[in-house]
């Protein structure tokens, strides 16, 4: 039938299609085996590592997103957490690196909470982080955001605002999620408009009171944004304010860092290792840009620095036991593209990146740090960086049932076309 | 009747309101006078000046804009173009310097062409420069602009979006404009999405086929921006590029500055400069910016940029009889801000730094600059800006008609609320 | 005899020179009170508050600075730390703002305390902060600071680094100094350089020891800056790493902004905010800036900015009983003016966006801020700041000796020229 | 002779050192030939182009650079012209694309024309552009440029400057240089220093003077910079200044990018399409940067970019016959690094990112575009940036006689520490 094709796609389906590249990629991967092997590389590790990785997507990825100035909306985009949950599904089956969703309320409030577990175990997909939203007025709601939600001056508005996170755990209990990301767009348009020093305050005790509703075994992640959609002043606007909030609600809460959510020219990978040193990051969101939170593809801009951001996580999960494993997610947006293939190659950016990563040799690298040979580390970071890893990256697909190539087994099965097929040409995703 | 009221102030009400400040007023008017005139200011002139400064107003300015993450709408907006001449109206008869409006087609095409001529005649209204729109797809249109309009790869694109350019300047000869502004979106979100040197060529071609149908009495202003609603390039991305466009149409093409179309840092002052002793500074677009094209009220974040910036379009419109009088439009938007009394805000910011600009003693100036004591051309730059210009702001509304604070009698005539009962709760303008 | 009139302005020479002038003050002062008062407003209180506000001069603002291609020394510069203290003395005597200096070790190590002190004592002059610099090697050292103080891999040398902060602390004990600035310019200039947590470890630990030595009515001030002397990363990067490691130190650990040490867009207001509410706000450098750390003449680029800082710290010293008093500072360079004009136009725009702060009506902007009346907000701020308290400034200047217009009198006095006599013209100030 | 052994590397021991991994790269080079050739790429057509690309190395560049803080110097520095020939001459023997040297005026004037030609052809190196320098003031010079050289106020001063950029063209000359590079410094440093419409009509006028004495084989580049050493503007702040001025001197001045040279976030790929289209992109200088002109080693912060631009140079190299074959120049400065080493850092760098231009399929990438198969286009790209060309690289230095590994036979050949014994080590380079 059509729409099991669609919905679902087979891993014999996969290795179908995987026949006809396979001797070429045994060859590339066994010689770059064997030189990484020369140069003292565990490339069976690096592979069990890659394979190991997954990364949440978040349900508002799977449609097209926009700007201000107009949106452009893809055909055939989920417009039920059923379809979106599918279109993850699609999505791990051809990469075997998206094993997660991350839940968006209240866009995404499942009906029925034990057929959309079997769904998602169905497509071997758990449920990440579930993320609150207090930067838009839902229909019916008694109190408009407008001037805020958790940092509000108003009372009432910030416990409507606390209630929903509390809401968005319990509903991510049922799902069995174990983390809350906070995003608060909370902030000014004008100065003199806010009261920094209230707001700030406001913005903490709102947090405490959410913290107290987390479950033992849960996560709270906060996000810090400089600008936009508000342009003067956003209350969490730097890691700083973040990781004092985190400090002063306790262990559970943690800095999330989003790349695209930093003034220009901000050393990310430095904010990364302090966090990491200080046992408090939490969670992590791919994307990039070029000037501000643009939010397009993974690596599609800066991928160097994606790889030097990785080189301080691969040095902090092996270095820092104080710093529980990270939620890993994107959050991009795509105008332009078919969301399932944007995020096609978002996936490919992040494992290209955290390969090279693994391919530096730590111990020479201190070697050549301790004897201050700057030209020698250089020439570490850049000797990982420039090899080529892509048939690593296929060998551990290979080895978990994945596509070697996942965006030419996408367009060769002609998933958007039965997609469309299946849910209509005009079929809208909720979100931004 | 209430209607009247709302849709149209009459002087006598403003004489009216005036009056409980008039005294105050002319002791701070003499005062600052008797100084300005001390040190050899011709007050008179700056007031005549200031009187005769009009400001365009643009059509969507006059609703609630919004963010992608989301809109919180203004109540009592403007929901036709008669109701957006009203809104105009309201603003000048308060301002005195909001004489004009900017039409932006399709959103704005009038139906009954002599009827909006003679509703803006009698609220002394001209209509400014038109504006084309191709950065959104219009209902029910043959072809998208997804992927760029006057640059697109495709010809039948391009020639859609150039025909609509004829379109709007045909509709603005009609109510008796003489410029067309083109703002073009049009460029990539990622790296080899398009060719660089081709999207150039075809935008030159597309504005050289809309040149041609330009009214020899007119003139065509191209605006440049860095980026945004395109995250990765945009074909006309600097002063540089639209200069250089201008100069291959013809004489009658010009560039435009819009101050929030900048990379971080730019000095705009200085391209003001160079644009108008080359005779190339067609029009100008007014608002502020802390981040990017963030769009909020003039003067709320840099007012001593745009004093400086005035500095150059006083000197200017002195010393550089090539350089035609240009256009002046704010291009601004309100998420959280009654829009009516926003535009009062940034069109006092406006004349604020025009009266500064023209208090700036440029004979000594000069003096000081050509023996290099740069603390003294400090100073008399410092001079000019820190004096306290209200009165003669104040005064020059008086002269006119208008009200000596436009915003407190905007808002002790309880303009909106009078808009929300003629106009409706739910009323809403079309655009941004 | 003429080195007198050089080194030491008479009060009397002073009260000569402003008489011109007192008249057409008083009258501008009357009129502005008048008005003010009128508006609840306490003018004896904000005379009191701008007489009382003192601001410390460092000792390597008194000779040129200059650029990495480059150097343009000025004439008369100071090359003793006497001459130093003179040039301090001039500054107050005319401003009243500049009671105290700011030493800089090695560069000002006193010879002689007693004669040292006593001289600034003549002057009506205190020992500010006083100022580490292990960013340059000495001459003699036995280690080099080319890969870091402080945070160097290497023991021996922040030891080195750890025991030169303790001498500097103990050269500012014997001068009645209470307080050390810290500012560290480690970091690296390559990715791989450094390991950043070892090198923030290290940097900790560092502190932690200078903290050790620290007396007990002192304050240890932590400056951080994002780049520049070092292109890739700087150890303490932003305002959270200082204040995390000022945290970590314990209660006389502070942090300081400087006013160019920051990305592009910071919202540097909002710092200071969060600063003071935490206690943690215990220096402040004043410079100015366009594009990076370019030290120019405070005020001179975004005096708006500077209004909307003052606001924070006004409120903050009125709210937060938990900050101690800030340290102030001017830190800027000079490459083509003479430095003491430079700094006299420095120390007035601080006393003007102070003056204009302490005009912002608290209570209305609280009212203001409650109703969310946004509009109303702005007004109140600009309201403020549109004011032209040039008057106050004077008067203030005037109750307690100073000039009614310092820059005048300082050329009429022909201060440089006289300097230049007795100092000659190629005599350097020691500094950047 | 020791002396001989540091001064020139014969190409016999390179091709020693070469032979322990001739076989390694031999299977490498092999295995990748045969992967491209697969995928229709005509290799030796690429090893070909990577053997004529020939960088110029700046005489500036062999010595260690500086910050304003201070400078660190390097051991065995090039004290005399003779030297810096030499130095160019190791790096040439070691990597074979550094056939060129850019010579600075005054720093690098020759004693004896005959002796330096014949010095440089043993080297196999030529002079590429000269460049003048206005930015200092030299000893004995009769005008200072405090306040602008091109630029100035002053006739007199201009005068000096252009006559100081002819005396630059003459030694050229007698070199066999064919073009000058103007580096304008000149800006200022506040509001209102300079009139900004004179200081560009004087910078045009001297510019056409200079390009007056101009023979008719040179070309004359004019480079552009947003700022630094002045802090609030630069005459030439950007391309479109500098193209501008270029057009107006006439066909044989160009534009000069420089990598370094621009805003944050600038889209300079574009700007490089733009000119070549145009038919002005005449130099181009290599450097890499995180904040601002940072002139650190190229490749080391943003290699995609450098790639981008490639792709772009490639295109147009190909594409546009109006343009000329570019001036290729490294343009940075290593305050930590041995200058030589860094040198070959950027070399590798350069050729890496060409190299992998040179694989981007355009016949395939041109379809894509046609499509608007934005997905495609990107994976094209990053599809040849993702290969590792190293192997390329090394082929194409041991068809010419170079080094497979340059820096390791460099450091293997103890080059440093003989040119320490033979100048010294306090040896230096004079320049920034």
């Amino acid at each position: 039938m059509l729409i099991g094709i669609i919905m679902r796609i087979d891993k014999d389906r996969i290795q179908d299609k995987n026949q006809k590249d396979l001797k070429s990629h045994q060859e590339s991967f066994d010689f770059l085996s064997n030189r990484l092997e020369k140069n003292n590389c565990n490339v069976n590790d690096i592979i069990d590592k890659l394979s190991k990785f997954q990364v949440a997507i978040p349900s508002w990825a799977l449609g097209a997103g926009g700007t201000r100035f107009g949106r452009f909306s893809f055909q055939g985009e989920p417009s039920t957490l059923e379809q979106k949950i599918d279109d993850v599904g699609i999505l791990h089956a051809l990469t075997q690196t998206a094993g997660a969703i991350s839940l968006h309320i209240p866009w995404d409030v499942p009906q029925d909470y034990e057929a959309i577990k079997q769904l998602a175990v169905s497509h071997n997909i758990i449920f990440d982080a579930v993320n609150s939203n207090t930067f838009q007025d839902q229909k019916n709601a008694e109190k408009s955001y407008r001037f805020g939600s958790l940092s509000n001056r108003e009372k009432t508005i910030r416990e409507q605002a606390v209630q929903h996170n509390i809401d968005v755990i319990n509903i991510g209990r049922k799902l069995g999620s174990k983390s809350l990301t906070v995003w608060l767009a909370d902030g000014s348009n004008f100065p003199g408009q806010n009261n920094f020093q209230n707001a700030l305050q406001h913005t903490q005790d709102s947090l405490k009171n959410i913290y107290g509703a987390l479950p033992d075994d849960w996560k709270m992640f906060i996000e810090y944004k400089p600008y936009e959609p508000n342009f003067y002043s956003t209350v969490i606007q730097d890691w700083g304010t973040s990781f004092m909030l985190a400090n002063e609600c306790g262990e559970k809460a943690y800095t999330l860092v989003d790349l695209g959510h930093h003034l220009p020219n901000s050393n990310i990978e430095q904010i990364v290792a302090t966090l990491m040193l200080k046992g408090k990051l939490g969670g992590f969101h791919f994307n990039d840009s070029k000037y501000g939170d643009d939010d397009i593809t993974v690596g599609s801009i800066k991928p160097y620095t994606l790889f030097l951001i990785f080189n301080e996580l691969v040095y902090g999960m092996n270095n820092n036991p104080q710093n529980p494993y990270p939620a890993w997610m994107i959050d991009a947006s795509h105008n332009i593209k078919d969301p399932l293939e944007d995020l096609i190659q978002s996936l490919e950016a992040i494992q290209e990146a955290y390969a090279k990563a693994l391919l530096i040799d730590q111990a020479q690298l201190r070697a050549a740090q301790i004897e201050n040979d700057v030209v020698r580390c250089q020439e570490i970071l850049q000797n990982a960086y420039r090899t080529d890893v892509r048939p690593l990256l296929q060998q551990a697909r290979l080895t978990t049932g994945g596509a070697l190539s996942p965006l030419h087994i996408y367009r060769s099965l002609k998933v958007r076309e039965n997609l469309i097929t299946a849910r209509g040409v005009n079929s809208k995703a909720v979100g931004l």
